[in-house]
């Protein structure tokens, strides 16, 4: 159990990383009196919203402890705990620094792009590195706790229910924030816009418009804190699950190196992430992009590296393992499981450049189809948001069978847990891009130069990119960890019928997981339709929200008429607080769908058919949810970043097939900008909340599992 | 065998009513000089597409042909012809009426709309009836032939490849027809509405507009023949796939019986639409679609008189069946389940009334989100989409359960068989639609007065709502149908594992269908992509094929000025030419995405894992494409259903919630018509062609086991 100790010491080294990159943010200038008072307007309105959000799901968190405590056991009560505060502390934290690194990347960028990427990244890090290593820390601690003080087995039921219960905590923190996070910025964003851009003609960003600080805010309550919630969430529970597997497939001494092997893995990422960070420089040509990559490709690098020292050194190349279900592998079978992991992540990461990088076929094609107008923009960029759910699924498909002919069930949860470990840089990639979308939109507001506005933009562009990547990432490893969950489920159903006191409720139970069972294709389609009407509701409170922002915005200026002219002040205070009120009570009802429909189903087909076909109809479910979410989601972040770059594409003027060149203002912009509108709620809110959908109605089984035993 | 005789009977029967509507519907008045000239036309280019098409679907056939009969034997190769002709029949005899029922409606129509809708309606019987009739006939003439004349047992193989391949027929020239006419009939609107209504600013079927013909031709050749060549295949393969598991699940006269049981229901429910179609008369209300509802009703409440009287009269009430998976059931228990079909096709009916009708709050929400601009009525259109997959999946599993509780595996196939055996009447309601939608056109073109168009136009309305019906019923039935045709595969696959000769492919051979299986995740996964894939590159087929159309119809504009001003006359000819073209080259890849997908999975991962894994992911594959089809066809069809509605309410003014009135015209409306061309292509192209693409995946894997077997 040394071994522990040396990941918990790396998770608090990620903790001394973001401490020492805060103060470096902090130390930074903040520019004029104007951008201080406009990024306070920010700071204050996203501390706003958080500070609402997490007291209204405290309250529905306080419900689950003491539910939890009553149905199982105090160690899992606080197992949820500590999941929902750590989860909910990576997205404050990371939301606390962005909102001071949005003004400070502003003014660095008024003297030089590396400066203001330096700052911009540097913060993203803090949020990226405080998610892998809050997580890694939150596991790590209390199984430390747990096996030591309290004296546990690691392999014991207490000890894995404590840690699905900190799964579920993380899960339940994650999907408020991603849906209420969500329905706040594009509220903004898509009610902002219609009535600033389309209705008044002003740009975006213009101080004038009611709307700017709430958009501003969004970014960081959205993109920020939610994204790292979200991710938070997607480590925590895979690495779980892969120790819940270990803790089933072997025994003794072997049981728990491989419960410590996902956690082991997790640390040394910690510290590649931590060293390629270092490695972001703008090089001679520079080129964004290209010094972002410089980092990813460093810390995938030295993790490869580091996982064969792990493999060799601590868990041995050529020591076999045999796991209860039959299957046997090596240490360096298990190596290559994670570089499947990191291949996988690479493809996606490719793929999704494709689908959303302004050079290529999908996005020069929706430009194209913007030139016949707003109705064929948008069925287009449908059609690819369609399209580019193949190439991702069938290298997760292509994953899937490399992992598990190397190692079988385990082998594809070392590759997600592999996978996942790069989180730390991933969501560094990502978080950037809220405090450069600020840092444009202060400089716009603050009147600064229009180089600065340039540099911003540059900044911004490569953000959307990242934006999509890191979506492309999450939902990929939960489509790569489906089997992982699913098999999590399986195995425990297993265990509790194997280890059934007469009497009990999993007495006899016997579960046909068959595809010609009836229980499990009714499984498969209620699991299926969670996606759509999960997507169909979300979207419609984006609509809401967005609805409820117009009226605002057009009555501040029809009693305001000043605030055109620029002799009167807009009201953002009032525009914030509408959207906060908005959106957590948007966020409430497809938030408790995934976590109630699990019970639903359960329920229902045990009265139906009894025990053996409701636990069927519940496994089935979880897979149903995976088997559409992973396409739902695919297609709306992708379909959205590809609106979103095809709009770009004008604003640098747009050259269609004939040879016409189609600028900013165009007939054909504006098709652009609808699309762009529609995918905004497809990308950033509706897509990207299907991942913690997926999870938690994965976990919400596994917790199913342990309160029926209890 | 009489049974056999009585239903090859009531197919004539429907052939006989076929005749007579036909001569009653060409006894009309055409109409004058004009009217004849415009309805030539477009007879025309529809006579010239489907001519066209066929021919191309006619070189594939007879490679199929010859394969088929090299392959496996000379009866399969025979069915697959049968199959394929009188598919190709149906929609060819359908198209010849309505072409000619056009214009013999909007003549009516000037009389009174009663007589319009008489015309308009019986055109539509002919084609329901004609579907359900060749449909019947086909399966129990060759059923007769093979084993009559040609003394075949029964359950033998070679009679159930041969219906297989029958069905394999009926799906491949459906799913040619559904896309081919899909891209066709949306390539023309979408591309003649953008630059007619958008660019040119006159309305819809001016004859100015030099796409107007190719639209008119597009109804004809997608809504309706398409249409009919889908139902055909779909009543071909549910009642094939019902008699392969009763020769599977019974031996002897029992097998017999229950193999005629889908016949037998299919017979007595032609007699029964056919009395159906007698009872649409216009009530004193002036209700059209009343006066349909009542024609169903009584064919659905005829029906389940008749069911009862087959039950009771034929199959026995009380007597006992057992099947060989080890299931027993009544007749009475298989009357509940015809009952259970029925309650499932007036259930869908209703929902996708409730969705995309305009008085409800689906529509209603659209068109408010209309006001606030174009992105926002997308928004909330897709928002629409994705909801209303919901109700209509817990519809299907609610009819799962209930026909499995009843009546196991065998109950849920005459489940679906009776819901199909309404197809006659569902098809008639649906193939109405067309025709009116042509009335109109003629009606504009030909400058009749405003009373003659009001007229069709309500026609038309109703007819939007039964088409958008129809396609739910369609994808309901696939959805329902799932289990039956996955048990056809696995019962298959068990047969031929258990009659292995020595030596030969199935030797050995047994399946884990388990979820716990990674190749059947694997399966369910890429399953489930295809409906994605398909469907992204059907959108973009249409797009492709707008675009060609405004290029065209602007060409035409430049080069010949006059014809705005009504002084030259449009080159409709040209634009029928190019978009026939552009449909057929359009619809070969995405139509062989499904043919070609179950072998290329099957050689995958028959090369990778040996032959159990790959029975075990084609199978899954099978189930993943309906748990995924099912989602994306609804939520296509019904959004599309929906934004076409949204948008017509805003021609008699639709009233937002702050009582402010949009008339036609207004900005609220344009972005009402952005919706409705995405929607376009949604619920007439890509949404219905999932219905034949879940069939033909299904089929292919059956003939895959036949040739293995053979």
């Amino acid at each position: 159990m040394t071994m522990l100790y040396v990941v918990i010491a790396c998770g608090l080294l990620s903790v001394l990383y973001a401490v020492w990159a805060t103060q470096s943010v902090l130390a930074a200038d903040q520019g004029s009196e104007r951008m201080r008072e406009i990024a306070g307007a920010i700071r204050e309105g996203a501390q706003a919203y958080l500070t609402r959000q997490y007291t209204t799901v405290a309250f529905v968190g306080a419900i689950v402890f003491v539910i939890a405590w009553w149905l199982l056991t105090a160690a899992a009560a606080v197992g949820f705990l500590v999941g929902a505060v750590l989860s909910a502390a990576a997205g404050f934290i990371g939301m606390h620094v962005s909102v001071r690194a949005n003004v400070r990347t502003a003014q660095a960028a008024s003297n030089s792009l590396a400066a203001g990427l330096d700052i911009a990244f540097k913060s993203g890090a803090i949020t990226g590195l405080l998610v892998a290593g809050l997580a890694l820390l939150g596991v790590s601690v209390y199984f430390a706790i747990l096996t030591g003080p309290m004296g546990l087995d690691p392999t014991e039921r207490t000890v894995i229910d404590a840690l699905v219960a900190l799964g579920f905590g993380a899960s339940l923190i994650s999907i408020f924030a991603r849906l209420g996070g969500g329905i706040f910025t594009k509220g903004a964003d898509v009610g902002g816009d219609l009535v600033g851009k389309v209705e008044a003609g002003i740009p975006e960003d213009d101080p004038r418009n009611p709307a700017t600080i709430a958009d501003n805010v969004g970014d960081n309550v959205g993109d920020c804190a939610g994204m790292a919630a979200d991710l938070f969430e997607t480590y925590v529970v895979t690495v779980v699950a892969t120790m819940v597997l270990a803790s089933i497939f072997f025994t003794g001494a072997t049981a728990v190196t491989l419960m410590l092997f996902p956690l082991v893995i997790g640390g040394a990422c910690v510290v590649t992430s931590i060293i390629g960070t270092f490695f972001v420089k703008l090089g001679s040509n520079n080129s964004i992009m290209g010094a972002l990559y410089k980092g990813f490709v460093a810390t995938a690098l030295l993790s490869v590296v580091a996982l064969a020292l792990i493999v060799w050194l601590w868990l041995g190349g050529s020591s076999e393992f045999t796991a209860s279900n039959g299957g046997t592998f090596t240490g360096l079978d298990l190596f290559y499981c994670g570089l499947v992991g990191l291949a996988v992540t690479g493809l996606i990461i490719w793929i999704t450049e494709y689908y959303t990088g302004v050079g290529f076929r999908p996005v020069r094609s929706i430009s194209q189809a913007s030139v016949s107008g707003h109705g064929t923009n948008v069925i287009q960029g449908l059609a690819i948001s369609l399209e580019a759910t193949a190439l991702p699924a069938i290298v997760i498909i292509a994953g899937i069978i490399v992992s598990f002919n190397l190692a079988g069930l385990f082998g594809i949860a070392i590759a997600v847990t592999t996978m996942l470990a790069l989180a730390g840089m991933v969501v560094a990639l990502d978080a950037f891009g809220p405090v450069t979308d600020n840092a444009g939109g202060i400089a716009e507001m603050a009147d600064l130069p229009a180089e600065v506005r340039q540099t911003t933009d540059a900044l911004d562009a490569v953000g959307n990119t990242t934006k999509a990547v890191t979506k492309g990432y999450a939902i990929g490893s939960a489509g790569l960890g489906a089997l992982v969950l699913f098999a999590a489920y399986t195995e425990d159903l297993r265990y509790f019928a194997a280890n059934a006191a007469p009497g009990s409720f999993f007495e006899g139970v016997s579960v046909d997981f068959s595809l010609s069972n009836p229980y499990v294709v009714v499984g498969l389609l209620f699991g299926g339709l969670l996606p759509f009407l999960f997507g169909g509701l979300s979207m419609t409170a984006v609509g809401r929200a967005a609805g409820a922002i117009v009226a605002e915005v057009r009555r501040q200026f029809r009693e305001k008429p000043g605030i055109m002219e620029g002799t009167e002040k807009p009201d953002y205070g009032r525009a914030v607080d509408l959207l906060t009120k908005a959106a957590i009570k948007e966020m409430i009802v497809p938030s408790l769908l995934p976590v109630l429909s699990p019970l639903a189903v359960f329920g229902l087909m045990y009265a139906i058919a009894g025990k053996n076909e409701a636990f069927a109809s519940l496994g089935a479910m979880l897979l149903g949810v995976i088997v559409t979410g992973l396409f739902v989601a695919i297609s709306m972040t992708a379909g959205g970043g590809a609106w979103d770059n095809a709009k770009k594409s004008f604003e640098d003027g747009f050259v269609d097939k004939d040879g016409t060149k189609h600028e900013k203002g165009s007939e054909a912009h504006k098709a652009s900008v609808t699309g762009d509108t529609v995918g905004d709620p497809y990308k950033d809110t509706a897509g990207p909340a299907v991942n913690p959908m997926i999870k938690i109605t994965n976990i919400m089984a596994l917790l199913l599992l342990a309160v029926l035993a209890h």
